[in-house]
């Protein structure tokens, strides 16, 4: 059903890349020690336990919109008069989003059932015109579309169209995509620029690029250019929030945040050069954007996203691909400012990132973006979800005294479905076709059905990766045929090398934009042996970065390492690394559910003098260490925890 | 009117030390180049200044008790209901105070009639049974006595006591002290353990030390019990404050601070060991405990006020003398918590540093309560007042990212009048006597009229501390006698020479407790030569100050050197001080009312590269840079400021 797909380009004299399409979910098998464990406890436990929290706190309950309300579970905020209440709808579209990624993989008629029964729920209370929302039905019928700005009306609306995807995708049902679309008519009714329609937009961005799933899915245009209408008019004057709040008796200034940055609309979204606003909105307009330029070739929709992502890697994003430093706004503040015991970096706006960083990649076809949406993928998001998967971060700091945890829930539950769906569907994350190409973004052992200028081709990965640096990977299509298979050269790879059949290839001539591209006749019983060098590196930060000035990340391929107390004799705080002090890798099969871990010696500042200050410096000893990736820290004896050491 | 004075001791066979009273503020001409100046601008232009604000916020107005009260010009606070209206008395009282003292040394006829009318509007407002308290009475008249935890009620007496007894020292007057002492008179009815009497004190303690002044003042024993009730009762079961809410129909635990930590009143004072809570209250009431000590030769108070004196110094002190890193409670946090640029350090908890580390000095005659003096006076706390004696800083950063400014106001001005009467008094802080002891605590170009075992003495420093450490004193009695010459010598200070009248002595066979003791008879003419060596100093941080690890601040004498973004071509965050560079120190007669600034060359990280990350430091180039006391900063153009500088 897809219609026919432009290829971008925004510079003059600008070679047009091929356009990726991810495999489908269904399409790979993950048979790794990383992701393929992640994604059984995620199916076994993290989509059962977050049920049984919904359920605990109302959130199922809530759909029942001819009941009278019970008390609100959660009170309106002071500044902005939300309550997470009013985006509970958007906590069961995300749980259905996930539990129909684990349906298509591993039959469960109990979940099938029971996800059936919540649709059949959310059958019952929609309205005659289509309209879905448990929170305004049941608590403020007369305050629908009144305020786009704090609601998250079509937000909610977003994440049931991507659970309707997902739900179709992986049942083949279309019970919840019928109502999802008899919601979305209405809203293609309610908004736009004609006569009688709002011209309005969501404050918290997701119905936009959802629209764009449901219009590659079902095929219709009028999806896609419902999305593109609020893009285009996103930020445009006069400012439609300004508008809406005079039209409730509101008054535009008496808004919490004071502008329109902190939801991306303080400027038209193809003037935007500044990752600005809540982290979360901005990956999701992002996404977007992406999106859009992808389908409608739009060159200024990528230049900006091109700006965006300058602006973002250049000088606002963590080391463990989180974002958004501040709780205030939960996203960004200025240039360089990441600190790192407060740091925000919330697990969704990594997911976020994962998920705009993949779409720029199949657009691109440019590693940078890849290594993005690794560096996120391993380190800030999937620390979000712990190893048993019922305990998750919200904000993910890079440094802890010790009295920051996993909690088992929160009082707005946004994240844990979030990296739970990740999770669930990441097979699509690792391979991607083009006519004439097949591309491979990340490194997971794996079994792939994928389809090149349609023929059947199956890959098969073996490797150990990220703990080691060798990938083997087996090419058999259904019958020899002529294609590119590109694989992703990461950016932290100093030294790669490439056999195809045991011929060893000139890596460097094959290479371009971050991609080895091997062009030839696959035939089945190819295989290629790629070979990462994989050196634990010593990180540096910007000058810039204030916190992290006179101290050194640990990394090992894609990973972020940390330092625990339960790893040292001395608090990590009193650490420092010698520049020249060797630091060695090491699997440990049986931590933490399999890792590499780093060792080395530290020198450790010992407090042999009771003052507080003293014109000498301390004496120090050497004390032994021990690094874990940053993705499994709190897991063990509560305690410190640092990510950037002090180098001595 | 003196009572008798006991000596304390706290061990077996610790030998008495005499106790020792400082000197009138009266009898010390400060003529130096840092104070004076100080103490002209507080007089010409600060204590104008602020009659000035409370004319125009409202605070004088005020008093007009009978007058319907206008709207609350700072609304009460969420949590704890209180206002800072509610002790705009204090501030009146801390004015009152200060421009007594300019008045003793110098006649203002406009200003001595000033003070007069303000205290016949308290006259007025007096009621017939002696209260007086401007916010209750005009606003809530029914709320008297019946919220002592929150709402400063006896605090604001406090403060008028130490304005009724520095104006009628400083004018001889009473009117004022008859005031304070009939509404004394009144609280002893209230408040005391007999029979209908209430068990209360106050949640901001600074009546107690008030109390003992006023005893001291008039010989009145009466005082000084009241004050003793108060220090006695405090934090006792049960508690008073949980009896007061009940009494007024609140739930003692719907405390907004939780714990009675925050005043102090957790347990009873003489089992206190940690300094906890809100700093402000915590200086005043060890200065209050120390006060006690000294009147009745209680040894447990002694050895509380010893306890916490420890726990202050070796864990819980900026470099600057500034006490209480966090805004939250404006207080005290844990152990070697002591971040920079969030750090709270409030102006007035450093004042308060100085008032108990001088009733210590004092008490103990041991230097190293004076030298936390001379710490807290000529950093943290001087910090607070401009050059121009116009803007205060009310939290005293470390660092800053070039935002943070000296105001002209504040919801809560308490700072500015504090650091005023502070340096209005400043002379008495400088000697001291005792029998047969006459004591040098602090050194500035002065005169002074002292007065030992009943003989004037003429004291004459020669000096240009803290800039230079040669200190010349001319001992002038008005005949020949024997006493003990105490000489402070700071703990800074790592080589001190004496001379009496050009012979050398040997400093350390005279050294006792941080004091160089010279005894002998002394005469018209004799001349002591003390030189202090003042090299530049490089001071390091326990292990467990986190924010300070790595890193090194710079001092000189007592002066703590900051590094203003004016001083250097390199952003201060990125310069790193090599272990082994040499930092000079230069007298600049024309810079910043007359300093000496220390000069060096650091390593300036530079951004060569866009890249956040990178696997190689950045390269460095040396840049020279200046750095200026911190109690001068922020006087030129706004930008980064750092005082703990990276050690490279």
């Amino acid at each position: 059903m897809a219609r026919t797909q432009p290829e971008v380009t925004t510079s003059v004299g600008e070679v047009p890349r091929p356009r990726h399409l991810p495999a489908a979910f269904t399409a790979v098998e993950l048979a790794d020690r990383l992701w393929a464990p992640r994604q059984r406890v995620v199916r076994e436990r993290t989509v059962p336990f977050l049920y049984g929290q919904m359920e605990k706190i109302g959130t199922i309950e809530a759909l029942e919109v001819t009941k009278p309300p019970g008390p609100l579970a959660f009170p309106y905020r002071k500044n902005n008069t939300s309550t997470s209440v009013m985006y509970w709808d958007s906590d069961i579209a995300k749980w259905i989003e996930t539990a129909s990624y684990t349906l298509a993989t591993h039959r469960d008629p109990a979940l099938d059932a029971l996800i059936d029964d919540i649709v059949a729920r959310i059958a019952m209370a929609q309205e005659a015109d289509g309209y879905f929302n448990s929170f305004f039905q049941r608590r403020e019928p007369a305050k629908k579309w009144t305020n786009l700005r704090d609601w998250h009306e079509l937000y909610c609306l977003g994440h049931m169209i991507e659970a309707a995807v997902a739900h179709n995708q992986a049942t083949g049902k279309t019970n919840l995509l019928d109502i999802v679309r008899r919601h979305v008519d209405l809203v293609a009714r309610l908004f736009g620029p004609g006569e009688g329609q709002r011209r309005g937009y969501c404050g918290h961005e997701e119905i936009e690029l959802a629209l764009v799933k449901l219009s590659r899915l079902t095929g219709e245009q009028r999806y896609l250019d419902l999305a593109r209408y609020f893009i285009d008019e996103r930020g445009r004057q006069p400012h439609y929030f300004d508008i809406e709040a005079r039209t409730r008796g509101a008054d535009p200034a008496d808004y919490w945040y004071s502008t329109y940055h902190y939801n991306q609309s303080h400027v038209p979204v193809r003037e935007q050069d500044r990752v600005v606003g809540h982290a979360v909105r901005a990956m999701y307009l992002y996404c977007a954007m992406a999106d859009l330029a992808a389908e409608t070739g739009d060159a200024r929709l990528l230049g900006a996203c091109r700006r965006l992502w300058a602006d973002l890697n250049d000088k606002r994003l963590y080391v463990t691909g989180g974002l958004g430093p501040s709780e205030h706004n939960e996203g960004f503040t200025t240039d360089y400012d990441l600190p790192n015991e407060t740091a925000y970096a919330e697990t969704c706006a990594s997911v976020g990132l994962v998920f705009w960083a993949h779409r720029m990649t199949l657009l691109e076809s440019d590693g940078r973006y890849a290594d993005v949406m690794e560096q996120a993928l391993y380190n800030n998001a999937l620390s979000g979800l712990s190893l048993d998967g019922e305990r998750f971060f919200y904000d993910n700091p890079l440094a802890s005294r010790g009295s920051h945890h996993r909690w088992t829930w929160h009082r707005c539950p946004c994240c844990p479905p979030n990296i739970a769906r990740l999770m669930a569907s990441l097979g699509s994350y690792v391979y991607s076709t083009a006519p004439g190409e097949l591309a491979v973004h990340l490194y997971a052992e794996s079994n792939a059905r994928l389809e090149v200028d349609g023929v059947a081709a199956s890959l098969k990965q073996t490797t150990n990766y990220p703990w080691e640096g060798t990938v083997e990977l087996a090419v058999d299509p259904a019958m020899p045929i002529e294609f590119t298979l590109r694989l992703r050269l990461p950016g932290w790879c100093r030294s790669a090398t490439l056999a195809i059949n045991g011929q060893m290839l000139d890596t460097k001539a094959l290479t371009e934009r971050g991609y080895a591209c091997l062009r030839r006749r696959w035939q089945s019983g190819d295989k290629v042996t790629l070979t990462l060098a994989m050196p634990v590196e010593r990180l540096y930060a910007h000058p810039d970065v204030h916190a992290d000035q006179g101290r050194v990340a640990l990394k090992r391929g894609p990973i972020v390492y940390c330092v625990e107390a339960v790893d040292t004799s001395a608090p990590p705080h009193r650490l420092a690394l010698p520049r020249d002090e060797a630091v060695t890798s090491r699997l440990e099969p049986d931590l933490l559910g399999g890792i590499a871990t780093l060792s080395g010696t530290a020198l450790a500042a010992e407090p042999v003098d009771p003052a507080l200050y003293r014109t000498e410096p301390w004496p120090a000893r050497r004390v032994p260490f021990k690094a874990v990736p940053y993705h499994v820290w709190d897991h063990r004896e509560a305690g410190e925890m640092v990510v950037w050491l002090r180098e001595a």
